[in-house]
């Protein structure tokens, strides 16, 4: 659905010509969102509050005031961000709707730049899933195909920004929330470095694994995002230390990439031949394919640290308000009560012996390969997918390559790689080692011009 | 019962000039673990190892290519760290006796700075309690006085070097092992910043508390030790990127002393006394006296991290041999075994919550004071101690004030600092910040002259 006009970049230049205004762009959004209202892409979008932003940008260029490079640009926002001036529901109906009174951390450093925040977008109830079929305001739906789910937890701001209404969009990534919906949808989704961006005002689902970050229409795109919101906040203890994003110049030393493969990380023929194309496709880099052993059990871990830490949270709300939550996510939070401390201090250990398999086991490399998703994005009534000999549930098929990234704190982006026969997007996946966000992006271009589908 | 010139900075001058040998001083060393047997200090010992290293020691000085400043030196270590030459029982009958053909790492740092491995040492019974009378070995009696306890669970280290057997030993803590018997003994303790001393071969209480360290007869005895002992090691991932200790030069600037006191920090009105009298005989400091709040729910955590981290480590070990360990160190481990991954996940919490509380919640200071231990080293057959207001078990008692600095990971030092109205010893505590072991010793050294035993 992309074209290169759609990018955020491109707007950013217009209003910097006098090309366009804030409240044109705006007000193409807010049609634009009207139009695609079929893909249950927002749950709160006020027109009203929109244009005022919109009005108090152009304002700000006209006394030649403008914030930074994202002043004026509409950027929406899931609904599991806490927002001043919209409810923030985690589409849950568990929760209250009035709004926060208070912006998360990257809300305002979004605000602080001058960006109108654009509603709040769909997302898989409480994030704890990654469908975005389960959802108190009920499915996304795919922009390239209706009838097929837009993947989660972060669904709705992905459909947003392929359905071209917004260029960017924020989301949050405990097992693969923002790349596995960017790549269902045929977009671009950055999961940062555990720790580079502030989670303060984002509802946790795993405190350990959670990480917000930024989908748009381009790998650009993307930078200038990361450049506003990631660093240090008081709010956030993980952040401690943190570097704001700095993008880094291209240059032409080979880049070492590993295709990871072997049991656990199986995936249909057609994706596969996508992300064989475009590791063919790119310049300067060498590829080595390697297996990774003990998927199931590095899978268990990341399973086991996930319920322990989402029931441990939402404990008192469930407590109260056992009805508000969908029977899934119930049965989930109440599963995660009978897990033993013997259970979360193995899978810690494993989780440990994982960052070390990554960190020295594998030798050097710059970035790890993996398709985003071992399918494209399924239809919204199929509850299994079968590829490369497997036979696994839509859930588990959707977060089957993502989840080592959070296990092991490491930064992701996913960027589009083709279209299957169906005409439903494919999405290439590149991990970075931790802190190394911005080589990561990179690296990422040398793959983005031969392959993406934006030109 | 140190004298001053006990000390091992002595032991080493004396070898310099030429005054003694190592094979003068393991046979004094010898005779004086024979003369006071009585103590239970030691679970092996042979004379024939010991002497073979003496002279070679000597050998090496009449080469002139000692190793280093501990050349010749006896040095006793704790049955938990694994030694090529002694069986390491851990003072269980649930291990096997034989030699284990491999030096923990700090036992090999030892020998190759020329130390004369002098036995291994009785400890309270897998390090599990606190009070060293629970060990395969039978119970540790206090140099000062055999009726009495002599703290643990490193009780025969802190025995041997009160006795003045050997001038210094090896000992791990955990939640005060170190501390606490030096406390009781009357002698020098010094538990490292987590992570900067290798739990390499050192057999594991609880991983995330567990710091080996020495135990010795003065300040500047540790000094030395802490030199040969601290850095990295590739054996334990805790300490990737651990610095050596290097000893730093007194300087006049104030230090800020934050003296401890409130609920749960209550101690009884002699050792108050011992604590006040030194903290006024201290040059160059400021002292501040502050409440620390939520202490019991801060224990509650330490406990909880201990049992959950014990039980993970031995299960293997408890279902193959339950019969082997201790009635009480069996209660421990299968209790644990009961706790949940949301009592964990708590306790984890608490813990953070408490290390930010210790970093930046008390404002400025150095370094903190409390008693090492509330009452002095109590009898053999007292289970019930009283002092400030509380009755508590005696194994309570040895931790009281301890393991804040295991929850925290802090350096921790103890220096004699007196004796009871019943001739048993006084000990002073002081903490630093976390990776600030060096200026923590600095510290130590204005309360020593004026306060210390061994002059």
């Amino acid at each position: 659905m992309l074209r290169k006009t759609d990018r955020m970049v491109n707007q950013i230049a217009a209003l910097g010509r006098g090309d366009t205004t804030a409240r044109h762009l705006a007000e193409a959004a807010l049609s634009r969102a009207e139009a695609f209202h079929g893909l249950n892409a927002f749950v709160a979008l006020d027109p009203e509050k929109v244009l005022a932003a919109a009005e108090a940008s152009d304002g700000r260029r006209a006394a030649r005031t403008t914030l930074g490079p994202l002043d004026g640009i509409p950027i929406a926002v899931k609904d599991n961000y806490l927002t001043a001036d919209y409810p923030t529901t985690a589409c849950s109906d568990a929760l209250p709707l009035e709004p926060a009174g208070v912006d998360a951390t990257l809300v305002a450093r979004l605000r602080r730049g001058g960006a109108v925040i654009f509603g709040k977008t769909n997302m898989h109830e409480w994030a704890y899933g990654a469908t975005n079929t389960t959802s108190s305001f009920g499915p996304t739906r795919n922009p390239h195909n209706p009838r097929h789910i837009t993947g989660g937890s972060s669904g709705g701001s992905a459909a947003a920004v392929s359905a071209g209404i917004v260029t960017a969009a924020l989301g949050s990534d405990t097992g693969g929330s923002i790349r596995i919906p960017a790549s269902a949808c045929g977009i671009y989704g950055f999961k940062p470095t555990y720790g580079r961006a502030s989670r303060h005002g984002v509802l946790p689902l795993s405190w350990s694994l959670d990480a917000p970050g930024p989908l748009a229409a381009s790998l650009d795109d993307l930078a200038v995002l990361l450049s506003c919101l990631l660093g240090e906040d008081a709010g956030d203890a993980a952040t401690r230390g943190s570097r704001p994003f700095r993008p880094v110049a291209a240059h032409s030393r080979t880049v070492r990439l590993l295709h990871l493969t072997g049991p656990g990380l199986e995936r249909s023929a057609e994706v596969d031949a996508s992300v064989a194309a475009a590791l063919q496709s790119a310049r300067g880099c060498m590829v080595d394919t390697r297996e990774l052993p003990g998927m199931r059990r590095f899978f268990g871990a990341w399973e086991t640290i996930l319920h322990c830490e989402a029931t441990a949270y939402h404990q008192p709300l469930l407590a109260a308000n056992a009805a508000g939550f969908s029977t899934v996510t119930r049965a989930h939070l109440e599963a995660g009560q009978y897990l033993s401390a013997q259970e979360l201090l193995r899978a810690q250990q494993v989780r440990a012996e994982f960052c070390t398999l990554l960190a020295s086991g594998l030798g050097d490399w710059d970035a790890l390969v993996l398709p985003t998703l071992p399918v494209p994005a399924p239809a919204m009534d199929s509850d299994w997918q079968a590829f490369g000999g497997r036979r696994v549930t839509t859930q588990d098929s959707m977060t089957w390559f993502c989840w080592p990234g959070n296990l092991a704190g490491l930064p992701a982006v996913t960027l589009p790689c083709g279209l299957s026969s169906a005409g439903l997007p494919i999405g290439i996946m590149l991990m970075g080692r931790p802190g190394q966000d911005e080589r990561l992006l990179q690296i990422a271009k040398r793959f983005d011009p031969a392959i993406n589908l934006t030109e």
